[in-house]
């Protein structure tokens, strides 16, 4: 992937935090109310309680929100995409529960994660059940939207499904495999698979179908996911080394911990030498639970004074551009609303915020 | 649920194991074919290979043999129903790899299970990516079989996985929250939700429906498969108390190390009285690896003198004259054929299994 190294576009009223946060709030008090009191209250303990947990606790809504927004964006209506909306969020919270499990991380959203409190086995259910969820959410769009729409909606989640399934099967296989010889581009590519397509393409592309506008293509925000959901998680790779927890609501440098392949560790392994290397490699090569708050403390400490930080935010920056240009241009077409700038204003957004 | 006591039909030759696994075998080889025909061998490495592990090892086939069967002996087509039948067993597959990381089980099918091969990520992540093949399988459906038949076995395919995981739920809240005043209901309750459902109750009514009889009704043998179930897991659980290894391919006694509310330990809690009462329960209070193997070795012993063993083993023959009544009488219109054979002999069959 080419990107030209400019600055981000400067702040104006329309990308500022306070719009984007604004316009989060507003799109996951629908998508929430809807999410809660539709889950089953019946039913074995230890099951749909634990769905409602997630979801419950504090989050940006983005993916609901993407959904929302480019539906009414390209002139479509809220009520129809409401349902797909609440799919998207708890597939969202499904994966969340199974990630969780597959990097023993201990919070989640400023609380405890779901396996910590209950267990793998219950916490394990619970991720399926949010996706069964999800999928009976679906389900329901045959007949308030037509079988033709819900098709194609399922033929999209099947596909998301898919890359975000390779995608994390991807990261563990380096982990597990302890690669050192990534590259930038393996690390783009990981963040198609594992984040862009279900955070960013994939709400956009149900977004697209929703409105039922023949003028867009469903794949006509694609580049502006896939450059969004780039920055979007290498941001989240920085706060996990520079965040504060207060903010961000997980371990701070718990990615350490777990040897992840974050752009600033693929650059690490890159430009550090000699000594440094060597240790490098000797602490991805031990087991997580091998691993010393010694060697997380040096790693942390290097990579911030060679700059792998500073290097991951420029990069940020780049993808910010792109996306911003690529959305403005698949745009262009759709009249000015409140949900098209929320839309490009999310570029700066998700490089700027701290949690 | 009343069942007389009355002992096994007599072994015939259309009911003797020998028949039985001569048609396992036959509908097995048809949807293994498919199955692993069908993996991608695209994709990271350490999920595909991963999902081809569990159905690669040997393996009865008994629920996409129930779906062809049902499908046949109602005078429908194998090749219609193949597709569907793959599915069956990809769900089945998807269940076990999750349900080995739940119980944290060591062995399946005679092999290590795949979270002790892989680890629990790499391996919740295929069983996640086993489900999403039996889904895709599902959808491909409705482009072979009609977009409305296609719909109603995707509607099956949700009931099922609802009750299967409200099932597994249930299991995991008696052994979390030691519940220690359990009935023989609450048994069959769990039977019903946690097996019967998705191993005999949903096979049968996707075999009904691409059968495309409209005489025979969707539910029609939802009481032979509800039977069939609580033998089959009453059978499950004593082979884990007195089966050996090499034929089961699981840990004997594994049951006895997770807690399983099993109707043996059920009975056990009822019928033990005194210091053997106070010891079970002070052996359940415990957490797994609190346990010791003179702790299991002693429960064994006194669930076997007690009686316990033979008490399920009854249940589960009055379980089997149910079943086949019920499944005589759902098939009384059916022709004679050897799947309709196969139906009506799997109940003497899986009380008299070893593996």
């Amino acid at each position: 992937m080419v990107v030209s190294d400019q600055s981000c576009p400067p702040e104006t009223e329309t990308n500022s935090t306070a719009f984007v946060e604004g316009k989060l709030a507003e799109y996951r008090d629908l998508v929430l109310d809807m999410l809660l009191g539709g889950l089953p209250t019946d039913g074995a303990s230890g099951l749909y309680d634990l769905v409602r947990s997630y979801p419950s606790r504090p989050g940006k809504g983005l993916r609901p929100a993407l959904c929302l927004a480019t539906t009414r964006a390209l002139g479509g209506d809220t009520a129809a995409a409401l349902n797909s909306a609440v799919a998207v969020e708890l597939f969202h919270n499904g994966f969340l529960i199974h990630d969780d499990i597959q990097d023993d991380s201990h919070y989640r959203r400023g609380q405890a994660t779901l396996h910590a409190l209950y267990g793998v086995g219950a916490a394990l259910n619970a991720g399926n059940a949010t996706n069964l969820l999800a999928l009976r959410r679906l389900m329901v769009n045959r007949s308030t939207l037509g079988a033709g729409l819900a098709w194609d909606i399922f033929r999209e989640t099947e596909i998301m499904l898919g890359h975000t399934l390779e995608g994390q099967a991807l990261e563990l296989a380096w982990i597990n495999g302890n690669s050192c010889e990534l590259s930038d581009s393996d690390y783009y590519r990981l963040c198609l698979k594992k984040t862009s397509w279900y955070t960013f393409i994939y709400p956009c592309r149900l977004g697209t179908l929703l409105a039922c506008r023949g003028d867009f293509s469903v794949t006509a925000l694609d580049r502006f996911g896939w450059y969004l959901g780039a920055a979007f998680q290498i941001q989240d790779d920085v706060l996990n080394l520079v965040g504060t927890y207060d903010r961000y609501g997980k371990e701070i440098s718990g990615d350490l911990w777990e040897g992840k392949r974050t752009l600033m560790l693929i650059d690490f392994m890159r430009r550090s030498s000699g000594a440094d290397h060597q240790r490098l490699r000797g602490f991805l090569g031990k087991a997580r639970a091998a691993r010393t708050a010694a060697e997380v403390s040096w790693l942390h400490q290097r990579m911030l004074e060679l700059g792998c930080v500073d290097y991951a935010r420029r990069a940020a920056r780049q993808l910010v551009v792109a996306a911003l240009a690529e959305g403005a241009g698949a745009l262009a077409a759709a009249p000015e609303s409140d949900d098209k700038r929320f839309l490009l204003a999310l570029p700066s957004y998700v490089v700027s915020r701290d949690h």
